[in-house]
């Protein structure tokens, strides 16, 4: 399927089903929508799957990683060989993603989008949970020049999209998206802070943990790929192949899949949200269909929510990626959906109502 | 055992194991500290249970129930019988807190504290989950003199202090406090306006939904509450005693119980919080062995827990008690405990370090 195929398939939630699930909450043994937030989750579940009985038991999440060629800035308190050292200890069940999505028993697939270590799933522990599908062996340094072509731009939303359904096909009922790559802050800060409008300074942060010197190197190298590729806001395909990364376009595929086959998808902190900026620059419904699992530490990442209209579900000052956030938050959606299909009526519960 | 005892039973928690456990959380295959709050939660497990191996695995709640004599003022939206009725919706696992418990695996035990419905455990469902300890049928209106005597609440706390006390010794790692009693925001305002130093204005809200006049109502029966009574904030006994209510001595008692036996308590919203402030007064290390699992919707539940310097874990616009936004929480903390004990370290996961 192509991308403009792809984009005409999606639609707004339907705000007939989240009426009748505000019914349904209104009946429900406590004083009038007392669990806040949660009402507002599972009342959103419900039009995303057009249902009062919203299901998200078979959870998922998919792990993008891609290598940077901005890392030769000095972007990165890591080497860029953690990137791929860290698709090993995904695989190997040791990393934080792994733990926190297996407390809410959702599967962990990784994917190389376009990662510089060759790795061969044949010959890994766990390597039947990992995809490859490099778009290249790394983006170019986007501080000097476009990060990656259109046409690998493109693909790389495309082959998260076609990831994503293939779960969804296989029964998948809520998705989770998650990155890694080492340096991907500082694509993310660019992209963040062409599609939101916010300066480089709001935009910018310490990532894993770079000193002053690493923030001024970030920065710089931020200022000088807006100013040398001139990225065309109104054109997201166009921001992200001038400021990469192919796991960003990875994440933007996962968040327009939930949307086609309108299926939640969780995202996850700076980096998940870099990728949805792009998405949404591409269609601007997808977040009906999304859910922002918390506000990460990373500066910015709060402005990236605001102009996308999310409010984050926790806010927790992490600031890992991985889909760690994201898989945290599953929990208070999974509380928010049994709340709202198992909890008594006043009727059921034969409980006297508002005087 | 007295209070006296009890009270001289408490000890700070242990800084070494915390500094252990700090060390630990800097060694996991991650940037340093890279899930904020996850590692505090799981550093104070730490330092609580004085391991580096904390476990949370077995949970419950204790929901405490009681009437309010207040509610002759008109200070709730539901009538009084509603208080015996939520209680058997608990016993049949149909409320908020079951749910939201059950998602933990966490059981849930309910304490007739004092209410005025009289039950009977052996002729309900789920009435083996049911302990009547009722301290009287319902206080008096705090508002024309004293809630109750002051043998009565110390009686309140030392109920609530041996029924967790059980639940410790009979295996649960982790507690969490709920409440039910209708009016049960009145009291709980008017103990924090006293112990917090805060005013009525900003201590009393909404509760379960009563408009502007009710609102005028709760705010002028706390003030005449205060007036008539003259609680000496420097004695939590008297502030109870004189304010009530029953179910706000029985979580005092919960939270003793937590710090004298070393286990962490997962204090719920405003009732549980007014509870605490209680424990608290009569004894200030008990914070150490406290998780404030939410920031309740309910105004003054902010001013009170920064008066206990407790930093909510949840924040999701919640106002339904029962213990709900603590069992929430309780995902959270679980999966900060899991991440301490479960995520490989650099070395373990052959990932390289910082450059």
């Amino acid at each position: 399927m192509g991308l403009e195929e792809v984009l005409k398939g999606i639609t707004q939630v339907d705000g007939e089903w989240i009426e009748k699930a505000r019914k349904r909450t209104s009946q429900l043994v406590m004083p009038p929508r007392a669990l806040g937030r949660l009402h507002e989750i599972s009342e959103q579940l419900c039009g995303i799957q057009k249902t009062l009985e919203p299901l998200i038991e078979r959870k998922a999440f998919l792990v993008m990683a891609g290598d940077h060629g901005v890392v030769e800035e000095g972007v990165s308190a890591f080497p860029q060989e953690v990137t791929g050292e860290m698709i090993k200890t995904f695989l190997n069940n040791g990393a934080g993603i792994n733990i926190l999505a297996g407390q809410v028993n959702a599967d962990v697939f990784v994917v190389d989008m376009g990662i510089v270590s060759e790795l061969n799933p044949a010959t890994l522990k766990g390597g039947d949970r990992l995809f490859i599908q490099k778009v290249a062996k790394g983006t170019a340094n986007l501080s000097q020049g476009p990060a990656m072509t259109r046409e690998e731009a493109e693909k790389s939303i495309l082959t998260g999209f076609q990831l994503a359904a293939d779960l969804f096909n296989k029964g998948i009922q809520i998705l989770g998206t998650g990155d890694m790559g080492i340096g991907n802050t500082t694509p993310s800060a660019a992209i963040g802070a062409v599609l939101t409008g916010k300066t480089v300074e709001e935009m910018v942060g310490r990532g894993t943990g770079v000193d002053d010197e690493g923030l001024f190197r970030k920065q710089e190298a931020v200022r000088k790929g807006i100013e040398v590729n001139q990225p065309n806001r109104e054109d997201g395909l166009d921001v992200l192949s001038k400021l990469g990364g192919f796991e960003i376009g990875g994440i933007a595929g996962c968040v327009l899949a939930g949307a086609y086959h309108k299926r939640p998808v969780v995202i996850d902190g700076f980096i998940s949200t870099a990728g949805t900026l792009v998405a949404h620059a591409l269609c601007p419904f997808v977040t009906d269909y999304l859910f922002a699992g918390h506000c990460s530490e990373e500066t910015g990442h709060r402005l990236m929510l605001e102009h996308l209209g999310l409010e984050p579900i926790l806010d927790l000052g992490m600031r890992l990626g991985e889909g760690t956030g994201a898989a945290l938050a599953m929990c208070i959606i999974e509380g928010a959906a049994r709340i709202f299909t198992d909890m008594l009526t006043f009727e059921e519960a034969g409980v006297t109502g508002k005087e």
